[in-house]
């Protein structure tokens, strides 16, 4: 028996075609040439996409199952997303919705080095939902932004991430704002005894990411924030086996939301090639994800899925210290509330605001 | 005067919401965060996004205009997608349309190193078209598909892709497939006298490209198949500055057509990281490309521009020899023809049907 992933596409199609157009996908996911030219019976059998199953859905699409061999992802992050949804992400009538993967796969893949666990430990809050702010605008220079993580931190802020379109330009040099940044947040710490992380974003290509990790680790940094669909997933994959002790927060740019469905990208994939956190648009906010697409991703990213570690979800994208209890009914303590601009409105009282953001997630109640 | 990149979206919106909508896309490219809570008013001039172009398209969409300054890009490919279209790729209403760059962010980048010319001199074919096929499927072995290999370049085909699902998995380790399809080539270049070039697809991470780079170079190959949306824009932007002497072709994989114009993507910003060719799915083929999109962006890749050398147009995805004459009519002979499948349905008289292909285009008269 090949061993294959199930892979299901939501595609719109008229009753007639979809058999074909099904068969067109599982053709082009695989061998990519007419079956007829393909000689070799193995290649046939192991190779070619196979539709599994085609069901009607309620909106008038089709959910088809396309079982693709393992065989030819060979262990390699990229070689997956090229497989999943390569060519036919250049179709308009398709999205890739979700994909149901063999257990050696996953094996292979691995997952968040650290998960939830992980990142509790890391701050010493075991139970309740953790807190995160971000370090912006762009065109700070490095001494303002570690003096905007000093004063997040005093207010007893769990993580703080760079804002992700900073990256090494010229007004602002990764070394420089990562020295500021950790230095700002261990006054902090010093002063209030939270073991505040802060996580300097990732840029460029491979060797500047590796780089900049070895950077954050001599100032004693044990988070970072990746963006995967910009750095490649194989990079990501690669830097994860590579810094066993990092933490990763994978960030959704480039995401896409129309074509890859997001609770199977963000709240599976990423998990997959190693984000301990998965950063994603809440419902209500900035962006347009559903309240359902949401409650999935966040249970794509933390449920139980031989031996892989569960992803903490980071409901973000214009959240407000309003929403705090909503959201922490809504996720359970299992995440952590990002909430950036909304804290920075509150200009010279930041440590104060932030402190009442800390404060309202260490004090809820859960329904 | 801040240097700025003039983005263009089509936004579909309602006239009374268009205003608000285009400020918005214009913050989240750039600052992220309420512009009320930053005090910096050189970050206010100089960083923010500006909306400079509203226009109502035939289509009842909108067309919005938005500055971004060049600063925040640092000469970093992958950080020019994350300003560009990053967050905004999460909102289902919006396009990236086009770019315009500003001078010195295409000298930064530099386009193709070799551009079309390059790739004539390669294979001594200075006026006519150019021709290409692609070995596939994926589970043959590596001595099959140098013996495909060979056999296409029998034929007098210019260039040999590798099929862009061969990566270096159990069945197809790129170390035996390249060196069984550059003896191939070898081969039927001492028997004809044409000098084919094979181009193996790299894969993995940056580390991994640039090992199987160096194998290829090795072995005298320098001509090479990537995917720059699954690489990541900066691994392709400092391959393409490591080696030089190699061309690089960029295959469209990821490309997702709906949310990325794609003369924009495939046409402009492969061709600024370094595409010397870059290879997209044809009109009529297996994918919905419209003819006026192909035009374009066949366009976007060819045309002058302060600089740069030109990327080669390979139309292709379910090409077939009877097309040749209307595809040479239609993008003239700066261009190179790509068709797979459909040679190798000739199976057995696959050398026969690969001349047949050649001499079509080098016998066309160009209406």
């Amino acid at each position: 028996m090949t061993s294959r992933l199930a892979v299901t596409y939501h595609v719109r199609s008229d009753a007639e075609s979809i058999e074909t157009r099904a068969q067109a996908i599982a053709v082009e996911q695989s061998v990519e040439m007419p079956l007829e030219a393909i000689d070799d019976p193995a290649v046939l059998r192991d190779m070619v996409g196979e539709v599994q199953a085609i069901d009607r859905l309620d909106d008038g699409r089709f959910s088809v199952r396309i079982g693709l061999a393992t065989a030819t992802i060979g262990n390699d992050a990229g070689q997956l997303l090229n497989m999943l949804f390569g060519n036919t992400s250049l179709h308009d009538d398709v999205v890739l919705h979700d994909v149901a993967f063999p257990a050696e796969l996953l094996a292979a893949f691995g997952g968040p080095p650290h998960g939830i666990a992980g990142l509790r430990q890391r701050v010493g809050a075991h139970r309740r939902a953790l807190t995160c702010s971000a370090l912006k605008p762009q065109g700070l220079s490095a001494d303002r932004l570690g003096m905007l993580a000093e004063r997040f931190a005093r207010g007893g802020i769990d993580y703080i991430k760079d804002d992700h379109g900073l990256a090494d330009q010229d007004f602002s040099r990764f070394a420089d704002r990562v020295r500021a940044c950790a230095a700002g947040v261990a006054r902090a710490t010093q002063a209030t005894g939270h073991s505040t992380r802060y996580m300097p974003s990732l840029s460029s290509d491979l060797n500047a990411m590796r780089r900049q990790i070895g950077l954050a680790r001599e100032l004693g940094i044990d988070c970072v924030l990746i963006a995967p669909l910009i750095a490649g997933f194989a990079n990501m994959q690669a830097l994860v086996t590579e810094f066993p002790d990092v933490a990763f927060f994978a960030h959704p740019s480039m995401g896409g939301a129309a074509r890859i469905a997001p609770a199977l990208l963000i709240g599976t994939l990423f998990r997959l090639i190693g984000a301990d956190a998965v950063i994603f648009p809440n419902f209500g906010g900035r962006f347009g994800y559903s309240q359902a697409t949401c409650r999935l991703l966040a249970d794509h990213a933390r449920a139980p899925r031989d031996g892989l570690r569960p992803s903490l979800p980071v409901p973000a994208g214009g959240m407000t210290l309003q929403r705090a209890p909503e959201l922490l009914d809504f996720y359970g303590p299992d995440a952590m509330l990002l909430i950036g601009g909304n804290l920075l409105l509150a200009r010279e009282r930041l440590t104060e605001e932030t402190a009442a953001f800390t404060r309202a997630v260490a004090t809820h109640e859960y329904r």
